[in-house]
């Protein structure tokens, strides 16, 4: 995390608990066992944001360079309307002449001459994953499956759901689980007891894969850009509930599905991606659910990969993706 | 056309004026030579939707084979909820034992058992079309192109304009041309000028191919399910203007391209074809109009010929394309 | 099963072991317990293939009418060059006039005029399914997992591997899971003693589910039709194996899945499904892997659904696939 | 055009005649007048190959910020195999601090340190493309729609045909046309009198727009990945002729069309781009050659502005696409 002084949009909040301090495990909550996964590679990545002007990609290179970090990839992306340019670097790591925090130091220093937001990451650092669930398991299982296969670059740390019926699920890959019952008096009460567990958990990123529960602004504010939500739609027809029954309703013939970080205004946040799938007269509205269902799993899963990956950046309301 | 009561739904409408008495070539107006073609197959359609009941298959079945009519080709389809039943069989003419007229009483008496409606074409009565177009002409072209192609089983008749600038296009493929400028003060007076010009011309059709002018509720309420038009968004999503800079602001991951019957409710009339096309942050807004009319071209294209080919039934908002 | 003298092309053998003597579960086997599904609707299908000529649709109409079946779908088609017809027909068996046997006479008598193989099948008759898997897991979750939700109108009734590491989902899942493990020397006799498994077992289908072993054509002779294959590739292009290292080789810009028939011509047989999605210079043969594995799980599962939906009729090397 | 002494892959021929020299027009050909298109933007893009080696876009990007180009995008990709390193980069021209001469000799120093084969190009210097067609004229129509359109930064400087029908076409858009009848007795003659005709013309790219002769190895090899063509099948399926009857035969559920550079081994050329569309058993060879022809028009059109906007690197037997 960098130390630049300037929030990084909505994409750069302060750690939930600083990472020099890792809270003890809390014995009231049941740990994950650790994900077995292939060790991750020496890499690093540096995620910037600026005014645009020129000199940028220069320094920035000559800067990593002349550190000893060898640059994999690169991408850029300057929005002329918005005059902002957007970089994601990734990096050896294998013959670095300092430590991070020289590193860091360094990065900040160059930050500081072009109005940088930034924000450095270390591969060996995999991101903590909280999934949120209810009743429908199918972007659930999908996740975990993909993390098993080796697909999702991150720790699946915690399954939290307001019913007890993914516990099964949870159980057999190895995942701790918690139910937090939810009714509309006990819901800002459990809000509360959520927050505790997933910072005792130390997470980094909330997925909500068809949970159906409505989080509080409150809440969501405390995880800018770190809450990903499936919408059942292509957004922004369709907003609000059984948005499958609508497009029936309305008679389309395409469905879709929508991946976009939580705000506070329902369904109107940042889109990461979106897929459709060919409907007809034929379709159902139950025949609609289950295409859905395929659209839901892969739309949700590039959304978290590229954002565990470090990919996606916010700004406005959009979603800049270096996939 | 079917001698029945009960109109078909919006589809069939009577026609702007009897085919036993063909208008005289007004002197005024210039007409298109007529298009060089193969010569249409000897086969009919009869499109049936009428209450959802036994026998009805076997019924209309019995009645074609009876009259010695071959069924080519028969497509079917029953609305659980509106316990509707829709219909299209495609059959060969050329072993009749009755002339057109015998075989429309017999349908009709079928249909008075089942409280059907019906329509019944030959392929030999090309649908004739008017195109109306603005100043884009990509859509335009489009349609000529595969006209030419034999794609488009209609008679181009005629292209409407509110600009003079597709003249030549129209010339350089032998349509008759008609520029009306339409002014707020105009509107009224040049709809009914456009409305005498296309009875003279006998038309069945109107493609809206991106033409720029709303049409007053009197004008589109004489063409039910007969106005096709191309909305430059995947609706509902992005109704009214400029949905491409709509798009863009919003941040979407696809854009799309929606061709529907024109109903006096704007772009919200029945959906026949939609389609999408991926976009990114590196898109400008003049990206996605460019990969619009991409879109734009294919779906009206395929809206027109599914038309043409008397595929699309109309239902309360929705359609059944028996493609 | 229809008691038609003439074989409904490859897709409609005899019943590996009659319908009326089911085999008592022989004790050396462990069985599924039977799958949680919501109870099968009272409807049944015919299927009907014969030289095309005039009044067939008429005739199974009327048939079928007469009997008290009322239709509920219909979907036909012709191939004008070999002057085949084709028909699926799904109807209402809740008023029947007659009980099976006597319909299947009716039916016969109406096939015996116009040389028309067929078959009839019920809804509550759920096809038996036997899954093979290698060390791939990815299809095989999948289609249990479609299955749970119902979306697969079928027993799956066992998985066959030739190692044991997919036991723990079969486990989770309530399948009977049995291991052949495979050598060269042990081939023969291993593919004996499946091919008792599968009959003791009373198997309808067969879906290599990424099995990664060539069944012999003696195997393949006895399923005709009947063993479902995924191909990781987009026939009929990179046959053989490891196609994604080919597709990376060759530089393709898409790549693609194959759900076909097993054959005795490996990966010859006729096409049910495919699919494609988009690659890139970007793209390492891993990245195509993960991708692919996408492509694989879809295309299989729709293949699936449509054999066991009895939508796919094969002819020749192809099929006609009422979707 | 760089100085560089080795050769880049297929990408960096010696122009066909050198561009401080154009040739005068000869009397005996027609030529085009100027296309009417907005002016080039003052950018110019920098296109580099190399071996892997650290410093690589630390030393691009400072050489170009020293000089005053300010980078507009750049790309980047490392085969990892190959042990290759790609980059694009478009800068800004109007506050380079040096001329054009300049700028190559410090490129020029830069790629000597890292055996860099490389390629300078402005915006301002358009591509001149011929377009090679036969009777097809799809693809030649939508190419110059797009070119009218603004979508192809390029000059459409000629038609070529062996047939005379496309030349209406070609006046009606003002370009240049020649009619090269082929027999095989005159083939090489003619070729020689194309060639002629295409240095004269200072062709920079070959369009083969369903131009149905082979051309020889020998024309092929004086234009090294810069003849572009169209086949009408996802490659590598279905090579050579009538490719969409080869697709009607085996019964795919996809057809497709591929764009590759045109080598001396047929259809085997790096391939561009593809896409496809479904097919069913409903189409007809006829219905499957209506859809193709939607795919090669865009796929070619993918093709071509990504090869004038210099998007295309050729390495080996495949392309990256900076897209």
């Amino acid at each position: 995390m960098g130390t630049s002084e300037i929030p990084f949009g909505m994409n750069l909040p302060d750690p939930p608990a600083p990472a020099s301090a890792p809270p003890r495990p809390d014995p009231r909550w049941r740990y994950s066992r650790p994900a077995m996964t292939s060790p991750a590679p020496a890499t690093g990545t540096l995620l910037v944001s600026c005014p645009d002007r020129r000199g940028i990609v220069a320094a920035v290179a000559q800067l990593l360079y002349g550190h000893g970090a060898n640059i994999l990839d690169a991408d850029q992306h300057t929005d002329p309307v918005a005059g902002q340019f957007f970089q994601r670097i990734r990096f050896d790591l294998s013959e670095l002449h300092v430590d991070r925090t020289g590193l860091e130091q360094a990065v900040s220093a160059v930050a500081a001459r072009f109005q940088m937001q930034w924000r450095l990451v270390l591969a060996s650092e995999r991101k903590r994953v909280a999934i949120f669930v209810s009743r429908y398991d199918h972007c659930l299982y999908d996740l975990l499956l993909r993390h098993r296969a080796g697909e999702l670059a991150c720790e699946i740390a915690l399954i939290v759901s307001n019913h007890s019926n993914a516990k099964p699920v949870a159980d057999q890959f190895g995942v701790a689980f918690q139910v937090f019952p939810i009714t509309a008096a006990s819901k800002r009460a459990q809000e509360e007891r959520e927050l505790e567990l997933l910072t005792a958990c130390r997470i980094d990123l909330i997925v909500l894969a068809r949970y159906m529960q409505v989080l509080s602004a409150g809440f969501i504010g405390r995880w800018p850009a770190r809450i990903i939500n499936i919408h059942h739609s292509f957004l922004p027809a369709f907003v609000g509930s059984k948005p499958y029954h609508q497009a029936h309703e309305r008679g389309v013939k395409l469905i879709g599905a929508t991946a976009h970080y939580a705000t506070t205004d329902l369904d109107e946040g940042p889109i990461i991606e979106q897929d459709v799938a060919r409907a007809s007269h034929r379709d159902s509205p139950s025949d609609l659910v289950r295409k859905g269902r395929d659209l839901e799993r892969t739309v949700l899963a590039r959304a978290v990969r590229w954002h565990v990956d470090d990919r996606v950046l916010v700004y406005g309301n959009k979603t800049v993706v270096f996939d």
